[in-house]
């Protein structure tokens, strides 16, 4: 992918600090809202928001033939769906007006306060209608870690694992946007020494490090997606809390798969960061052995080296690090899941979500989840206020943070926060 | 539930055979398409359609305040989202404008040849867009049967079986109107003498008889229905059948269930008759012992006395009746589940379909699927042209229906058909 906006030595009229998640080789797609708008499409730069239904109507855009309204629209479905050489028009368009070197905009100073908000200053909407949301079970560690858990650390992946991306089907309509918060989930489950079932707040609430990748292109039904075409139907990536309810799991799991521990929340960051944003930061995959059937195979570097980590906050507390993961450590690629999801016929639209599954790496400070983390609550962690945890507790925030880095550039995805209130 | 329109003495000045599934007593509703209309809203009278777009423009529903431009809609949602209590009187509405002693419509006959269409004259279109699909597994023979097959006969049913109605997401993009056509999925399986998995057109494509209940109510994410308002937020029911390739399933269902053997394609029918016109079929559950937790327990007549059968039609040939079996077998009520899915807070929207899971009865001739009926191939089925099935061969149609029947009233659902075309 050649990208001009990727070119790391672009640098903006905007402020962006060092750090930033959102230096002008990002341009991230995403919706907001304010006292002033309903939602209106948006990208980021620095600490600031950039309308872009502002800049469509003030002709910035009017060599793309982007309908207006896409651009304040409550999701940003159709504009995906114009494809992506539309989309990185788009991108690149963006890039440019926001170049040291380009003055349209910037001279255009009485437009500023309407196209740029401090993202502090919004409130930032759920991206897409996710029309179905799939989640995929795709890192070795973490299959490794639950498998040696719950059945046998001898034959912890179960058969199929290394044959096909394990994945299987979750709840759409309670995907929330980062800053959301809910009550811990009530349901049935079965105490290790109790004889029949007991109804309750779940006792085990856990998180899942993930990310998700968002449909751009859909397909009818009968069609297959090859692994050397999936790109084109991946318009990009956000950070993923499959928040989990481990006792309800345990119980209700057999033999069709989790249901009520999963289908109470999941959270999502507010930022589409593009593949293409990604690309300079593609790494070698996992070494698959057994050799995978000839539609799962791929050529290249089709892994991506993104940054993850997982922030517990207790109530007026402080951030403690708990997570560091790497998405590297995934051994199925994106382009193999769409593939294999694709490959009976079953048809994808623009905006379906799917999740990678929980990224754990090798190391127990990667493991991606509470119940590795502890592993089973055997081993609580630490916090910085001298409290521990096995598991989530009643008002602690949860966030996600993810960026790649490389000597020159930094590519992030802002944050994926919510916060468990008591049960109901 | 004291609907007017219930009445089994009520007559309407169409024409409505014996044996239809849509006397003036049952009042569906579905979306219809043909050469001058792309959608109008529809219920079914004997052998027509009765249009009610045209009845809203015409002035006939507005004492109900109901948006006209919702019955030219593509689905039905806003209109069901209104409420039970407009849909209802719209249903009482219709009624008064079929009943014989009606002159209203009758006597407006020039009004006719764009209310009244043969249904074998235009095309029905699946009538909601669903958000989220779940499917259950709650007919007690099915799930014995299956656990007999491929676990243990001694212990067929899981521990938690008795204790929650088990459940699990489905893909919604795949849900089919009664009447299209599919290919055979291609897919991952391994064969029992294998070493590796193969991949291939699946070789055990099965059928699911089922029927699904649409949500007429949303809610939010936290809140939980109970039991015993659980009617107010089921609209209606159809038929529904879960196409199944059993050798994927086998092969990839563990240890998150079913993904790829389920997600080419599912077929609904086209009628969604409302929770109302089923009232006077209602019938005694299944004793559920061990008792179930509060949260699950009901009271009253909550099962549904629902004749269902299944036939195959080789192509060119003639239909077969393969099965026959009943909704009362369910072990779980429909406001069970519901109350079930939503006791952790995970919240529902208008639309959503929730389907049964197989309807097995106790005897061979009433179970629901092809695993079952051949018993896993082994006792294969003859046909009326000589042939045999063990599972559902190219080229082959299923067609499921379903009536209600009593001394008085017959309640149908019309078909849902489909036809599975060879592998691409």
């Amino acid at each position: 992918m050649n990208s001009k906006a990727n070119n790391p030595l672009l640098k903006s009229w905007m402020p962006v600090s060092e750090n930033s998640d959102f230096p002008i080789q990002n341009i991230p797609f995403g919706v907001y809202s304010d006292n002033k708008v309903a939602h209106h499409a948006c990208t980021a730069i620095g600490e600031h928001i950039v309308d872009l239904y502002e800049l469509s109507r003030n002709g910035y855009f009017d060599a793309l033939n982007i309908p207006q309204e896409y651009f304040k629209s409550a999701v940003l479905n159709d504009l995906i769906a114009m494809g992506k050489t539309t989309t990185n028009h788009l991108r690149e368009r963006i890039s440019e007006l926001l170049r040291d070197t380009n003055t349209e905009l910037q001279n255009h100073k009485e437009l500023h306060f309407l196209v740029f908000k401090k993202q502090s200053e919004v409130k930032m909407l759920l991206p897409v209608h996710v029309g179905d949301y799939t989640d995929f079970y795709s890192s070795i560690d973490h299959a490794t870690n639950v498998g040696t858990m719950f059945r046998d650390p001898a034959n912890a992946l179960l058969p199929n694992w290394k044959h096909l991306p394990v994945g299987y089907h979750g709840r759409a309509s309670s995907i929330c946007v980062s800053g959301h918060s809910f009550h811990r989930p009530k349901g049935q489950t079965k105490p290790a020494d109790a004889e029949l079932p007991v109804f309750g707040p779940s006792k085990l609430l856990d998180i899942e490090l993930e990310t998700a990748f968002i449909i751009g292109k859909s397909t009818n039904m009968g069609e297959s997606v090859s692994t050397e075409k999936a790109d084109d139907y991946i318009f990009g990536m956000v950070l993923f809390n499959d928040w989990s309810a481990r006792d309800i799991q345990t119980w209700e799991y057999v033999p069709l798969g989790p249901f009520l521990a999963k289908n109470f929340a999941s959270t999502v960051s507010p930022w589409i960061v593009t593949l293409e944003a990604l690309e300079p930061f593609r790494t070698k995959g996992y070494t698959q052995e057994p050799k995978v059937l000839p539609y799962l195979e791929y050529s290249g570097d089709r892994n991506l080296d993104i940054n993850l980590e997982v922030y517990l906050q207790p109530e007026g507390g402080d951030e403690n690090k708990i997570i560091t993961s790497n998405y590297k450590y995934m051994y199925w690629t994106m382009e193999q899941q769409l593939a294999h999801h694709t490959v009976n016929g079953c048809n994808i639209n623009v905006g379906d979500m799917m999740a990678s599954g929980t990224i754990s790496g090798p190391q127990p400070h990667e493991f991606g989840s509470l119940l590795e983390l502890t592993w089973r609550g055997t081993k609580p962690i630490k916090l910085s206020d001298g409290t521990e945890r096995k598991f989530v507790n009643d008002n602690d925030s949860i966030i996600i943070r993810g960026f790649c880095k490389n000597e020159k550039l930094r590519i992030g995805f802002g944050e994926c926060r919510a916060k468990l209130l008591p049960a109901k």
